[in-house]
């Protein structure tokens, strides 16, 4: 699988039409508040069909995110690498005859997190990685860079809904553990089979209506006095405890 | 054990040899190649009598990192935080009655990368993280914040030579285990007792020098398409194995 990079912003009313129409893949639109002309109203419908997340803005924070000082109002900003689709996943695991094995991202936010954690999805033999459409960062090029290469290998699927998206994937025979300090000890528990593991934001961890929809909640043993583990570590600390325990049952 | 924050930069002749004098922990020096008068003697001497890594520069750095505009052919960087001395690590073990358990790190470059050891350390139960006096990245204010607070509970020792430092601690009990792709599968390794974790460099990995020291060498599995794990990922999931295996134990 190869993905393809290209550039991350996209200024103007027409290059955003254009981008829409082209099927160029969109994370993000940031739009001038209050701004419902024609061709603006065509490219919220544009959005919402394709189910882009808009964040209305003032006029000062379009003047400085702006690269080329024409941004008409409207700013696009497009994954530097495309997104698999969810079958990719199932694809990938088949044909290397192995149960699934995903990371899902609760909103990851920190570039360089997602980056080491495709890294590591990559490296622990995982088939796919899972983030959501809003909020959390895209696959941006320090995403790209930070992923050492993984990107290439290993397809990441952005969905609008991580809980809906569980609930889809336990319907296709996959169960999930997500990774919380008041859990059971990760070394107690069952983590072999088809298996997603949910890893929560940098400050919040994973929210609650994602944790309700898990069939385990493992900890990590802390040992200090501080309060979590960086969000990328711990991502390999508890995906590598499901290496362990998949070479273990061999 | 609380840690003292501090600036960063030292500009000038006169506020360098100042920042000797009061005893103040310099990290590395840069001075103006060629410059040899009578105060630069001074900071040489000063420097060489501390350890003080100089590094010989142009004078079109100096102006480019130069923060005042006055350098006067001299800029010292100052580590953010204080070091601790290797005694400050068997102390802490000793008071919790633990064996030792240190990180050392052979030249770790990002400060994202160290200030995330420094938390996986912490957190891990590890007694102190060693770092090298050359090259690698000090104690930044962006370590102390990557790190979430564990430099103020975590010790770090800043040592001359990692090898010496090894032979050193072997005198006093400890055993080492460095991380390499084409090591012993770490589960296959026994690691309880007092052990130094080697991690290396973020693209050489470990030196040969210091290789050769470690008792053993441990490979985490690798099932993917790339080379290797993030540098504190990869310190991560050893530093657990470590964790896991001790309370095994219990």
């Amino acid at each position: 699988m190869e993905n393809k990079v290209s550039e991350s912003y996209i200024e103007g009313r027409n290059p955003v039409i254009e981008a829409f129409r082209s099927g160029r893949p969109i994370d993000k639109l940031f739009i001038l508040d209050g701004c419902n002309d024609g061709p603006m109203m065509t490219i919220k419908r544009e959005a919402k069909k394709r189910d882009v997340f808009i964040k209305y803005v003032a006029k000062e924070r379009l003047d400085q995110m702006s690269q080329t000082g024409m941004h008409q109002g409207v700013i696009a900003y497009a994954a530097a690498y495309e997104y698999s689709e969810l079958d990719d996943i199932f694809e990938l695991a088949e044909s290397k005859n192995e149960p699934p094995f995903v990371y899902i991202l609760d909103n990851i936010e920190d570039p360089h997190n997602l980056g080491a954690i495709i890294r590591t999805a990559n490296l622990s033999g995982a088939h796919g990685v899972i983030i959501p459409k809003n909020r959390a960062v895209g696959l941006t090029s320090t995403v790209a860079r930070t992923s050492a290469g993984a990107l290439n290998y290993t397809p990441v699927v952005k969905v609008t809904n991580i809980s809906k998206t569980i609930e889809e994937l336990k319907s296709r025979g996959m169960w999930f553990v997500c990774a919380d300090m008041d859990g059971d000890l990760m070394y107690d528990l069952n983590l072999e089979g088809s298996i997603g593991l949910v890893i929560g934001n940098e400050g919040e961890g994973v929210s609650r209506l994602v944790k309700e929809k898990c069939d385990y909640i493992a900890a990590i043993p802390m040992k200090g006095d501080i309060d979590s583990l960086n969000a990328s570590v711990a991502a390999g600390v508890l995906g590598f405890e499901i290496v362990r325990q998949r070479m273990r049952k061999k």
